[in-house]
């Protein structure tokens, strides 16, 4: 069950406004690894853990946490839009700078949402749910989390640069610190799965469901491709199997599907075409 | 540039029909880690990579491979929906058996695709490129590879119990076995970089664009949550810093919005409302 | 900023496995007005709200009891989930009961999500952030609001007729009550806005803006149309002005576009292309 | 059945051209609110309408209407198009006049659509059939309905601000007139409807499926939210019952879900991992 | 402008009710080649038109029609849903016949839509403008417009055979010969305008744009690939020019990107890692 | 199966970066009717291929071509990216180049994709299997091909306009000619097909499916519509028979529908709702 508190976690007090970039800032909130999708992705994961309690409370604490970081970079979104020309279309041909803003700005941030954030991306696409993970594997969903910090982590710092607004950087700065911490945790989580069930997922395959011959070739095209010189394929793999390096081949033959039925009305097969 | 030989890589022949089955199979092609997913994923990866040709050749090398298990899975697809009563809905409400098939099985195999496979997922969701991640960081998107595989060899093994056909079987351990490869290369790829760079992606964020007072804490509700009881809570974090736990409490005010110029004609703030 | 407590709000014992079920409570969660909709609806409503602060903490504290139904209808899901022959599709053929059961259930719950709950609807499709509205009008949100909470009550008292299961319809009848109250809600503070603003949103377009003679006609077609005998037409409109009949006629004339430059390569006029 | 007139319902004479504004006018056309989306909306309400012709006439009559209004703004967006440097991008770089038009356009005004337009929102995200409502309680949908035409009176005003084109503005003042009028219709047919059934949807619910000890709780945080001080708590509720105010609070217990079976290749419980 | 008049174009009467084929039928409303996606494929193709005043009218006049199309199979599927047992989940269980139906119908006819048709296609994936095509350019529309008409009979045939119901059976035999009139005006009318513009489009392309020497060439894998065997190879191209087969080979060498500028926070080229 | 060589196809050399065209050419990747559609759609169909062998390696050895252009074309990308004042946001406001670049540019290109190419549209719309055609009857999907090349040949031509760069002209001089190629070769075997099969999509259809009354009927509106005074409405239709010219009535009554059942929750009918 979830409680809110009306007071900001961090501070989101932007020096002046921006539309150009309260557009940018959207793909932090509706994005592919934006906070919805971290909120929304670790949420689901707890709410499927069975049978380990303080991962789905690590889950759920996480989660929570990703809400109120969605709020931030809402406020945020809310102040940045505060106080700019957005509704000036038509000076928006004589004056280059009106011009520019009117261009680069979000529109639905003027005619939908009336100065207030979108739940889409930074080019206005809705976030959707396509993009989180919950496989109720939890060393695999942890490596979709450790993927999901790397990558806002990245674009929170790519973002950095693009603004010299004090206020917005000490907001990112908060959001890189948490984002290094929580790269720490879900690494620090696969470890410990791993120790336990080895790198390989699922671990409970049996080893007759596997046809091992193919489990360690590393497939080159030796015309063209470098990609055997990498240092790690001359030593054994992660799960301490070593690996041999082949030049692709086909392994069966053309395939060669029957007719379809009358009922598909599918084109006839040559021999009856003609 | 890309070639194509009309062989199939491995041996697709399963032994019977089945409309229901086909439908499921349409998870490995054309949901959120079927093998389109895959494909696009290593190809755009490759084609963005800037001065790691090695990496670029393995990206490429592996992304062309997963071209061809779509292509199988599609074969697959193709081959269990041949012979059978798939056009037989007047059928369905009097055999049970005809029925559950034609309630089962997907309706576009039928009435769209005229028995061949569909670029959508188990439910007929097409798929789409939100599910995809190519940041022009490696280490970022090695993690992203190394969970699309995991969630991958996960979906493979849980269609593996829901098939007696050994044809299916035979084809379903030749996926499995090249998914471990692949978990085994992107975590020796990630182990490679994370020696050179360090565990927290981006590596390139100076210290003073963090606020590293929040980079180690672990937010725990006190009340109900047992996430402080994980083992590697007590133990330096992989980057190397010590872990503190904290009760989550706002660390700013309730945010207060400025009013919307009159041109958004929001609603007035309640003191001109009256 | 959000907190959470790992108890549920309410009871979610349902008494069996019911995996067509569980199929069906997706509607529920990522539906068009499933709980993923209302929470995030409400929280984006409350982060633009500039000026009304009481509305704002409504918003707030009722979008965050909503998260909180998602939290309890995906762990109804998951034990919907609980012991059903899900992974038993070789038998589906066989025997019609379980086949009805495979034929029935969401693929994913197997494949994808390990029996856990799925962020879409009953047909499987992803929520999406173009279900909810956030337009910085309160009014015009509050109606969005009790439409979603009709939409909602409707679609919950649609299921509590098709289960036998006592856990499940407990549960429902709760989230048919708190439907009750969050009708009532949005409905009080529709006429709290109404009678301050008038009932035609937004409540400050100038006359002027408005080609008035235009306001109060219903245009019927008098070939076929009944509509003109609804007993509100002959009398005031809710603004106060009468409703006139009308016949829909056009006002303007066909219009001619103009030919489009050389470098659009369109079609040419049928004059050049002879 | 429907029928076409080649003249417009009214005037769509635009001074001058202005492609920023084109793709600003999209959200007109393919938006969340767009007129495809009443269109649709009142088009498919009707055609499932049960037992009440007047209404189902109405929903046709107003749909009817509402692809008259595509056709308008589609012919807007035509000649907005007309004669501007849409194909200059080579001189964008050094005029910041044509940079700012070509960089605040739809691109695919030019590339795709050949100076028409899109069936797509401002941002260009095409219009989806997950925005429109048709459930068959004409109550709850025509709360979609005044809802739907509140917002696109909204947008309309908001873009009425946006262009000095003396022919922009005089259509935008016939659609304004227009959604004064469709606001005033649903509201009369709500009120004709909640006259008779109660303003709870549906009406139909037998008491005995409601926990109505929670029908009239207000649940607010005491501690930051100041909700329970708006002026109609203390009032009846719009069904007549007193609210109450009352802190959230867990009803229930932690939810403990059992393992999943060896199918589903889960994590193992905590006790199995070790 | 439109009109709408209550009666049908045709009679939609089906014997009896079947949910589970009122799901199929779903395909011809809201699927990629529904009916809603040729009437506003035309219907935006017509408001586009510029200087081809009859084509504008062919295309409006067609659209029109197609509106009253989805009209009929609206009702077709409200009838096919009238008198089944739809919320009857609860003996499905038990009997397999119900069983079949509750896990083969489209459960948002009995949660959403109330026993009315539903905007989505036959696995309830919301229809979308992405699927519609209004280029601007007469010949490649109708081009893409016999294409629809192609694949929208294919379809109904298809489901043709899926039905012993008279009623049905009735309503598509008319669905058909209006998609045999339909294939027939856009196969006259580009043939109308190939003999006025040649059969490549766009015919305004000037040949100093493009490297002629490559517009004739069929690439043919020859390892494999016997296309270099079908019988048009060896004439004419049917813009006059002789094809020639040639084996497809790289024309220009391994493209090397320059490394990103820091602010990209990309991973560092493999000289700098080390 | 699939190989890949490092070459390119073609060369790819901008002779300048340019961002705002970058964003621009991403239409020719992941649009509608860009290169990942055409590769996917040709794959797809050829895997559904059954009984014609000869089309199925037409259609896999262009598919694989076009997988090719998606690299020449996100090579095009990265390289227009290359050495442009992407992060420079900052100076957006003051510099109008650098602001029109900032508001021009997709900002996925510097935040997400760390100057990569995306596999998404102009707008940033992510690419969709739903674009895709696979029907198993080869002459209507062959339609389809010969649209997607012409509506792709139709928007590389409008970019072509839209740069000065010689290295983007000399790749779109190939781009046009491979387009070229491909209409014809679909023409023809379009034609081939069409000898052997008929002009009517499906040729399988038994004359007793159809309503042959209405197979050459063109409903024209005689109010307003030109569409009867098309030249070839006076000739015989394609498949031989004369089209004749009617005015669209009504052939059916109004449809009245039944009352849905209470489980439906419907508004009841208007007799009992008095």
């Amino acid at each position: 069950m979830f409680f809110h508190r009306s007071e900001l976690q961090y501070h989101v007090k932007p020096e002046s406004p921006d539309p150009v970039f309260a557009k940018q800032v959207q793909e932090l909130i509706g994005g592919q690894f934006g906070e919805m999708s971290v909120a929304m992705q670790y949420l689901f994961q707890g709410w499927s853990t069975r049978g380990n309690e303080k991962y789905r409370d690590l889950l759920m604490d996480t989660g929570t946490q990703e809400l109120g970081h969605i709020e931030m970079l809402a406020t945020l979104v809310a102040r940045l839009l505060e106080g700019a020309p957005v509704y000036e279309q038509e000076k928006a041909a004589a004056d280059p700078i009106v011009g520019a803003i009117m261009g680069g700005m979000n529109p639905q941030h003027a005619i939908v949402h009336g100065l207030g954030a979108s739940p889409k991306d930074s080019n206005g696409v809705p976030w959707n749910a396509g993009y989180i993970v919950a496989s109720g594997n939890l060393l695999a969903d942890f490596r979709a989390n450790v993927n999901a910090e790397s990558q806002g982590r990245l674009q929170v710092a790519r973002l950095y640069s693009m603004t010299d607004d004090k206020g917005v950087k000490d907001l990112f700065s908060f959001l890189i610190a948490r984002d290094t911490m929580h790269q720490n945790q879900w690494l620090a989580a696969i470890k410990d799965l791993e120790a336990k069930e080895g790198p390989i997922v699922p671990s409970t395959v049996p080893p007759e469901w596997e046809a091992q011959e193919f489990s360690h070739i590393l497939y080159v095209n030796p015309e063209t491709s470098t990609a055997d010189q990498l240092p790690w394929v001359s030593q054994p793999a992660p799960d301490g199997h070593p690996i041999t390096v082949q030049k692709p081949e086909p392994l069966s033959e053309r395939p060669i599907l029957k007719p379809a039925p009358p009922e598909a009305h599918n084109t006839l097969p040559e021999e009856d075409l003609k």
